[in-house]
C-alpha cells in the first residue's frame, strides 16, 4: 500500500471544491502513479472498510469529490503519462490524470485532436467519470461517444478492461459506457483509449447578434436542419454581452448573440457554408454578422466566449457563483432561456445565460453571496423543475454528484431502482464515492446539499 | 395475459432464424400490441417459470431468437405504431415492432431520415436489441449513438424509462447504453425515441476500383483522415464484384472498390468535396472512378453493392451462408482482409469480403454445403481469432447472441464477471431469453453452436 499522507495541511486543501463548497477533512490522500497502486488502495480500503474518492484535476462543479465522512482521497493527478498516440487508428491510450490539454499538445504532433472541451482544463478520468463534454459535442459528441475502452480496478481489486478499441462492436454488455457518468461510484478508471479526430484545415467563426434569442435559436436549428457542418454552436444572452463589453473594453451590440464554428476540408466548402449561415441568420434578422477567417481572428472572436466567466466574476465582486446545467429539446430551449431570465429578475438575481444550443445544453451563471444564497438555490430549483417538466435533463455535462441527486428519481423514476441494482451488484462492499450519484441506503437528499 | 398461440404449424415457424440453424419448438407465442401487453406476459412468466424471448423482424444472423428450451416467443412485430414524430426536435418515438423503412417513409415527411441501416428491413426494437449499425455508421453512428431514450419492461414488471430525449445528459448511470446490445437479456423494449436527421440535398456517390485492398483501405483512411464528410465508405474485394458482373450483368474492373457517399450541404461544397477525393484515389493507384451525382445515378451505383448477397447466393447455388462481422483498428483493416482470403483459398472455400471500413467493420460471406461446413466453421473461428489478436471484436454489429459466446471472455476477460454480475442484478429470475450473450450457470459456450 502507498503512504498515506495525513498532513493537516494537506487535507485541508481537498475540503473545498471549485464552487466553495466544503466537505469534511478526509482520512488521507494517497497518490497513485499506476494501476498497480491503485489495485493496493482498493484492497487496503476494503480491508479497512474505507471508502475512496477517485480525483483527477479536481474540476467537479456538482461536489463530486467532496468527502462526507471518513473517506481516503485518491489522488490521480500524478498518474498522467500518454501512454501511446496510433494516429494511423486515430487513437490515443492515457492514464487517467493526463489532462485534455496535456494529450491535445502531443495530438497535434500528429495533425490530431481530442476534442471534448469543458470549461476547465480538466483529467480525461474525471471528464470521463462525468460524461463531460464541451463546445464541440454538436460535432464530435462528448466522453461517451469519444472514449473507446477503459480500464478500470472493480471493488474486489480485479482489473477489467471494457470495450475495445474500435470504431464499433456488439459484443457483451456496454459496460464502458456505464462506467463513464458514474463519478466513481462502480471502480476506479485507469486507463483510456480515445478517439483523436483530424485538426481541420478550413474553419470559419461567425458571432452574429439577434434581437430576440428566439431568433437566434431559431437561426441555430435551421443551421442544423440543413445540416451544416458546424463544429460549435453556442448561444450568450444580452446581459453576457454585457459583460463582456465591459470586460474586455468592446462595444459588441449587447443582444443575444451566436458564436459559430463552422469546418470544412476545402475552402470552397468552407466558404459556401459560411454564406449559408449569413443567409439563415438574415433571414432571422440578425442585427450583426461578423466572421472570422483567419487563426489569429478566430481565436480572437472565441476569447470573448471563454472570457465569458471571467467578465461575469468581475461584473460581481465579491460573489460565489453557482452554474445551472439543464439540457432541453431543441424546442424548448427559447422557453428555457426565457424561463431562467424571468426567474432572475424575480428572484432579484444578476444572472447571465449562455448555453451549448447546438446540443439543448443551457448554462445559467448565478452570482451571489451570502443573502442572495436562498434566491439562488430557489433559481437553481426551478430552473431544473422547468427543463424536467418539457422532457430534459436536470444535468446536460456536469453531473449528479451530491447536488443533483434530488432530482433523480423525477427524472428517471423507477430507473432508480435498476441504478441502485447495479451500484449493489458492482460495489456490494459499498466502496467507491459513496453517497455521490445514488444513496444506497436512502434516496433522499442530503439536507446539508439541497 | 394474451392468448398463447400453441399451434404446432405457427411454433415450427418460430424454430429457424435467418441463417437456417434450428432451435427447439417454443412453448408459444404471444403477440403483444403495446406495453401494457407486454407487463402482462412478463408477470405471467414469472409466475409460471417460463423465460421468455423478445423478436421483432426476425431478422437475426447470430442465433438470438432461437429457444433452446421451453421458451415463450414474444413476437412485437405487431406492436408497430409510429407513436410521434418531432421534426422539431429531430426526433420520432416508435413502438418496438416499426421497422426502419416503415419509419423512413414517415419522416421522410418532414425531410427527415432514421440513419441506421442494417441490410435487412429490421424493427427499431430488434435493432437496439443488437445494437445494430450498417453503412452509414461512418457519419451518423449505430443504434447507441442514435436512441436517445427507451422504455422498457424489466423482471418485475416495472416499466421504466431509461435516457431522455434530448441530446445530452450526465444525470445517473447509463442504463439506455446497457440495454442497446443487451439482445433482450435484461428487459423488454416496448419503445423507443430515436434521433432523425436531415436528408442532404447535396450526395455525391463513387465507385472507386483500385489494383490492391491496401490501396483501397490507404485511399479511405486518407479520406478520414483529411475529415472529409464521407456518408458511406464500404469496401468490395475482387471476387465480390466478379459475383456482381455475373450477376447483374456488368462489365466492372474486377479488384477491389470502395464504394463512397459524400454529403454536403452546398453543391460548391459537394463538388469540391467529390475532387478531393478524385485526387486522393489516384494517388494511390485507383484504376477507374465512375461519380454518380444525380439522385437515379446515385441509386444504380449503389444497387450493385446491395446486391452483393444475391449476386454471392446466385453464384454458389443450394449453398447456405455464414457472415463473419468482426471490426479492427483502421491500420489492421489490410490485415484483416488478406488474412481472410489467405484462409479462404486454404480452405477451399469461395469467400467474398465486403466492409463498412469506415468502422474497421469486415464482413465475409462464406458459402458451404454440407461437406464445407465443418470449414466454414474453422474459417469463421480463425477470422475471430485473428481480429480479437489485433485489438479488434468478435461483432461489429450482429451481437453475441448463440454463436459468439465462446469469444466473449478472450474478448472481454475479467469484464465477463461484472456482465454476469449485471445480468443477476436485472433479470435475477432468468425470464430473459436465457443463454444469450451470457450463460449464467456456466461459461463454457453451448457445443451444439460450436
Amino acid at each position: 500500500m502507498l503512504e498515506i499522507d495525513t498532513r493537516p495541511v494537506v487535507l485541508d486543501q481537498y475540503t473545498i471544491d471549485e464552487t466553495g463548497r466544503s466537505g469534511r477533512r478526509p482520512r488521507g490522500v494517497v497518490y497513485p502513479s499506476g494501476v498497480e497502486d491503485v489495485v493496493s488502495v482498493v484492497e487496503w480500503a476494503r480491508e479497512n472498510g474505507t471508502p475512496i474518492i477517485a480525483r483527477g484535476a479536481g474540476t467537479s462543479l456538482e461536489g463530486h469529490l467532496l468527502a462526507r465522512g471518513d473517506e481516503l482521497i485518491v489522488d490521480l493527478s500524478q498518474a498522467n503519462t500518454i501512454l501511446g498516440i496510433a494516429p494511423e487508428d486515430f487513437t490515443a491510450t492515457v492514464q487517467p490524470g493526463v489532462t485534455r490539454t496535456q494529450l491535445n499538445a502531443a495530438a497535434a504532433e500528429y495533425g490530431l485532436q481530442f476534442t471534448v472541451d469543458p470549461g476547465a482544463d480538466a483529467s480525461l478520468g474525471g471528464m470521463a467519470a462525468t460524461n463531460a463534454s464541451g463546445t464541440t459535442t454538436v460535432r464530435y459528441g462528448g466522453m461517451r461517444a469519444n472514449v473507446l475502452a477503459l480500464q478500470a480496478v472493480f471493488a474486489d481489486g480485479t482489473v477489467s478492461r471494457l470495450g475495445r478499441a474500435v470504431r464499433k462492436s456488439s459484443s457483451g454488455y456496454d459496460l464502458k459506457d456505464l462506467l463513464i457518468g458514474s463519478a466513481g461510484t462502480l471502480g476506479l478508471i485507469t486507463e483510456l483509449t480515445v478517439r483523436l479526430h483530424p485538426i481541420p484545415e478550413w474553419i470559419h467563426s461567425l458571432r452574429i447578434s439577434f434581437p430576440t434569442v428566439a431568433e437566434a435559436v431559431d437561426t441555430a436549428v435551421e443551421m442544423l436542419g440543413l445540416a451544416l457542418p458546424v463544429s460549435r454552436l453556442e448561444l450568450v444572452d444580452a446581459p453576457s454581452m454585457a459583460a463582456i463589453n465591459a470586460f474586455r473594453g468592446t462595444a459588441y451590440a449587447e443582444s443575444p448573440a451566436l458564436f459559430v464554428d463552422i469546418e470544412s476540408s476545402s475552402a470552397a466548402a468552407v466558404t459556401a457554408n459560411e454564406q449559408e449561415i449569413q443567409r439563415i441568420a438574415h433571414a432571422h434578422n440578425a442585427i450583426d454578422v461578423t466572421t472570422a477567417r483567419t487563426h489569429g481572428d478566430r481565436h480572437a472572436l472565441w476569447e470573448d466566449r471563454h472570457n465569458l466567466y471571467f467578465a461575469v466574476k468581475a461584473a460581481n465582486p465579491g460573489r460565489q457563483f453557482l452554474i445551472t446545467d439543464t439540457a432541453v429539446p431543441y424546442s424548448r430551449i427559447a422557453a428555457a432561456v426565457d424561463t431562467a431570465t424571468r426567474l432572475g429578475t424575480e428572484l432579484g438575481l444578476n444572472i447571465t445565460v449562455a448555453g451549448h444550443i447546438g446540443d439543448g445544453n443551457v448554462h445559467t451563471i448565478v452570482p451571489y453571496n451570502e443573502d442572495e444564497y436562498a434566491g439562488a438555490q430557489v433559481f437553481s430549483d426551478l430552473v431544473v423543475r422547468h427543463a424536467l417538466e418539457v422532457g430534459g435533463t436536470a444535468t446536460g455535462e456536469h453531473g449528479i454528484g451530491l447536488t443533483k441527486k434530488k432530482y433523480l428519481r423525477e427524472e428517471h423514476g423507477s430507473g432508480v431502482d435498476l441504478m441502485l441494482a447495479v451500484k449493489r451488484a458492482l460495489d456490494p462492499f459499498g466502496l467507491f464515492n459513496p453517497g455521490k450519484v445514488l444513496d444506497v441506503e436512502s434516496e433522499d437528499a442530503d439536507p446539508s446539499y439541497s
